[in-house]
């Protein structure tokens, strides 16, 4: 298998994605199409000694600027890292692919460049979360700012082929995000998404109310991407904060730090919990092909985790069994 | 000044809020209007040795159903409790509402019989949330889960006057909830707002994104409905989940639980700043008088509290403030 890997996206490229990516390959037995600047990804393999022995290098020096508008900087930017990386992507020249280019950059490329599964309205970015009875899967993260209740729709199923396939979640339950419990509540886009999820080929349990998804209670919870990305930065700011109140309570004075030392165990149960980057990135689905979004500020660690994920996508064949699944939904309703 | 209360809202009616209104009574000097089902309420104070002194009852002894769909609740339960206390409200009766009844109907009962306050194109609920550097009030919390941009320019005002006059904060910063800190981020309706809330008589400040609601850095986070209860069920979600994980961790073994002794005052701070019984209920802001939703759930001690803060209401004339404000924009458009 082969993982092409822009390795000019990010805080600390092309070091931390080189590193990464050559850990994964001698871990996870795959070979690496390495994308950017080929001289200076060299030098960094050669001063930092990492093993290029499964690296292939693909020189495309042109780095995209992260401030730029998403849909002009893939247009103005057609040899950019991350363009030429989804460019392979679609030319077959690698069976997934991993960045960490900005969220909106790596939306409009792969969906313009290595295009979307055939059926898909849009593709939506995802991640799993943490919750007190284990983790859920939260998409869109953000892709969509607006949605229509179809998409809403495929992302429930897209998700739910993603937590069986990848993380061996069986039957997921699949949720509505929604400000109540009833059908009737939410916006019109709720209340029509709710009416179409009711008949969709997975476990649609209703809707799931904010205040229960850290509680538990679904695998997939989904939501238009507005309500998606204030969730997750809601749920990471907040993360943080009972984080810095928690080691503010415990540092207090002498007696606090003994205790402190007596919780260590706990304490590192408790950080693991809310360490994102264990993780790896987040799944963009609905690709024709695997892509996964690193953090901005991946380690190599970060990074290392991003390429199993790819590999995992791939080796479930989660695209194969999205279109299998479209395919049935079109015959269904061609047939009634 | 004389608050008028519906006793019967609320999972703990009638005692909690008739409990709540003598302890108010008298610690804070106010007159209470007590109205529901009177020969029960009677007995529930003779039974309970509740101080009635400064009580005053009006009998309406309906009980609107929880369940019913607002609008129509309140249209065919014209004289239950909470119908008749705001229209005891907007006769002049009293100077303050305070009830603990469904969220939906409260709102809905306040618009069409206590009425806006004149300019107001929509109420909005209000609360406080802590955050690190101290607290912010967001609204609206799901009075209105659509919006347009102009009704969350006049929650910015609302919310702003509220937290000076009542919550003593000079000059609050005013931010818009968004997925971005640019202008241009979010749904038209952020863009549209934001465009309009630059020359609004406040200090806004810009966007703010979730994930910086906890850490803390705006006095007034405005959203429409949908998304302020997003955040609002988030954050109690993710505190009450915090605060569970924390508690396993320190009941664990025997050392930690000796660590938990010794842990003893922070936890306490650590619980009390997560416990928003004490700050009191939500205001229900824009409606012509002073109106307090109480919790459902609220015990005696959150119905004196949600009675102290209808006092602070009145005291700090914030509908006089608001009106004047809106009076002074109205003219400065006409002007241009």
């Amino acid at each position: 298998m082969k993982i092409i890997m822009d390795m000019f996206g990010g805080d600390n490229s092309p070091e931390a994605p080189l590193r990464g990516a050559a850990l994964a390959a001698s871990e996870y037995g795959v070979d690496i199409l390495a994308v950017g600047d080929k001289a200076k990804m060299e030098q960094v393999c050669r001063d930092g000694k990492i093993d290029t022995s499964r690296f292939e290098f693909c020189d495309a020096p042109l780095v995209m600027p992260v401030c730029a508008e998403p849909t002009e900087a893939v247009k103005s930017y057609k040899d950019s890292s991350l363009t030429t990386s989804m460019r392979l992507l679609a030319e077959g020249r690698g069976d997934a692919m991993v960045g960490a280019g900005s969220t909106g950059a790596m939306v409009v490329a792969a969906t313009l460049v290595a295009k979307r599964l055939h059926g898909i309205k849009r593709a939506a970015l995802a991640t799993v979360l943490p919750s007190l009875s284990g983790q859920y899967m939260l998409l869109d993260l953000g892709a969509n700012v607006e949605c229509r209740p179809e998409m809403l729709v495929q992302f429930g199923l897209m998700g739910s082929i993603y937590m069986d396939k990848v993380m061996g979640v069986k039957d997921p339950k699949v949720a509505l995000i929604n400000i109540g419990a009833d059908e009737t509540n939410g916006r019109e886009l709720q209340v029509e998404a709710y009416r179409l999820m009711k008949t969709a080929p997975y476990d649609f349990i209703g809707n799931i109310e904010p205040r229960d998804l850290p509680i538990g209670g679904c695998d997939v919870a989904v939501a238009d991407g507005w309500t998606g990305n204030v969730v997750l930065k809601l749920t990471e700011g907040l993360g943080s904060a009972f984080g810095k109140m928690f080691k503010a309570m415990l540092t207090k004075n002498a007696m606090t730090k003994l205790a402190a030392l007596t919780l260590h165990g706990g304490i590192n149960d408790f950080k693991k919990r809310l360490d994102y980057t264990e993780a790896g990135g987040a799944p963009l689905l609905g690709i024709a092909k695997p892509v996964i979004k690193a953090h901005g500020s991946s380690n190599a660690k970060a990074f290392k985790n991003a390429v199993r994920q790819a590999k995992a996508f791939v080796d479930g064949d989660v695209n194969g069994t999205i279109a299998r699944a479209l395919a049935d939904m079109n015959t269904e309703e061609a047939d009634e």
